[in-house]
């Protein structure tokens, strides 16, 4: 079983509107709902493979009810409720145009009574999983190292986490399998302009494995078996936004099969590949991921 | 007594971010929340002055409660109930500006029988009105001419429409006693750059009077009893937002009191005026207001 962990769970919600233009008012021309938060989108990507998932974190308010009934099917919704309201995420969109400007609600506070219940509950579910993701930020309350512990709870399972800044860097002393930070998400952790540089300081900190994403130009990984580096051939256009997720949940699913490196790789750059060709953000398709799986192209790195 | 008529009443989301840069991402500082919607701003507006109000329109889901729970001290809550999730207004506010970028998202459908119940609610309410006002936009699956009904109505109580475009083009065959566009509404709905040809097309279309808000120049009205212009000497610094709602709000005193055009022009502009010295919008100075009021210079216009 995969269990996706998400903490500061939103309501992704998008603004179609003809043109932005700051200062002025907009008529939203259709709105778009869907549960959102990283760990949610990973049970999405997972969802859309046909694997399932359990998903848990905290739902409060009406936008939590809101993001409950919005979850991907597929997913057995395991979320502790609190007693603040959600977040939103608003994206708008100008019509015809992948770029989205987005507004990220801080989120509400989490009591320490919430956080212990959800620490029960996370205790209980990562037990029986194969794979524990740890996705996204830490809402107010919740502790700083609270990665770290999460991580060390799951010990038996194998651990990914996908986050950054403090709670990326705290987390690590949680000694994760794998952390999967995007290029800027790296130099702001660690300084290293080198992504292989910047992977291998992770790993001194504590990570397992560091796959980093690098956008267009695929994934690079740093393990104790060795670096690789994967991409697909050309270019691709379409919506990046999703990318991140459909990647980890090919990681973790690979973990789960015991893939080596290089296959969970490709499958992850190709799933990534299949999240971009979409236009909706986050979804995936499949013909995308079966055409692209067999010529994505996975080279050794020097040592 | 006054009521208030918002049949797209709004929640109000207020994001304020450090700046505002198109195609990034925003982290949003603090979130602002509370019920909209012109109708119910002019309800607060009369509250900050200690008129009460009776409040009517639809509202539904969980932001229609949201709505409910934000309304105005000393308006009562006489909404109509709809299947539908009320509509958001969102405005994005850059750290230390008064510029706001806005959307408006679409609103629920009514349906035929929402649109049913709340007439027989309204024409319950507005036969114990002394003054009625028709404010803001129509949802979808109200009539086109659904002012001008609730205008035929409440032909026994003094009566101000609100609105722009086809709303309020179509409502003017309700014969409005008083009609109230901003120099762009004015402008739009009648093709005259003059706005004291465009607020005589209004009259000739069915308005018994029109007063046009012409921003920091005040107001002008035309009306049966003749022509005048009214404003505060110099110029005033601050937020707009709201000030259109304030002048509705003390139009409608006026009305309801019997006060005469001059009189009505300068409480208006002194209580816009007490509105755009407010950091929020919509919020009033009465310290302003009657700072202001005095020093109104109402001037006939010729004939």
């Amino acid at each position: 079983m995969i269990l996706t962990v998400t903490l500061n769970a939103a309501l992704d919600v998008t603004y179609e509107v003809d043109t932005l233009r700051p200062d002025t008012s907009h008529r939203v021309r259709r709105v778009h709902r869907r549960a959102g938060g990283k760990g949610v989108n990973v049970a999405r990507a997972l969802a859309a493979t046909g694997c399932g998932s359990v998903v848990t974190g905290f739902l409060g308010g009406p936008t939590g009810a809101a993001i409950r009934v919005e979850l991907p099917a597929g997913a057995v919704d395991r979320f502790v409720g609190i007693a603040g309201d959600s977040r939103r995420m608003v994206a708008v969109v100008p019509a015809g145009r992948a770029e989205a400007t987005v507004f990220n609600e801080p989120g509400p506070t989490v009591t320490d009574a919430e956080w212990q219940a959800f620490v029960d509950r996370y205790t209980e579910l990562s037990a029986g999983a194969e794979v524990v993701v740890l996705s996204g930020s830490l809402p107010p309350g919740v502790p700083d190292d609270g990665y770290a512990r999460l991580l060390r709870i799951a010990a038996g399972a194998c651990t990914i986490l996908d986050s950054s800044g403090p709670a990326l860097m705290n987390g690590l002393a949680g000694r994760p399998d794998l952390v999967k930070p995007n290029r800027d998400e790296l130099r702001a952790a660690t300084g290293h302009i080198d992504p292989a540089a910047g992977a291998a300081a992770l790993r001194q900190r504590g990570a397992g494995a560091v796959i980093a994403s690098l956008g267009r130009r695929g994934l690079i990984a740093v393990t104790g078996q060795g670096g690789w580096r994967a991409a697909v051939p050309g270019s691709m256009a379409g919506n990046p936004t999703g990318a991140g997720d459909a990647c980890v949940a090919a990681l973790s699913v690979a973990l789960r099969d015991g893939v080596d490196w290089p296959g969970a790789l490709a499958d992850a750059v190709a799933l990534s590949g299949a999240a971009v060709a979409t236009p909706v953000a986050g979804e995936i398709d499949l013909d995308v991921y079966r055409r692209l799986r067999p010529i994505v192209a996975v080279e050794a790195l020097p040592c």
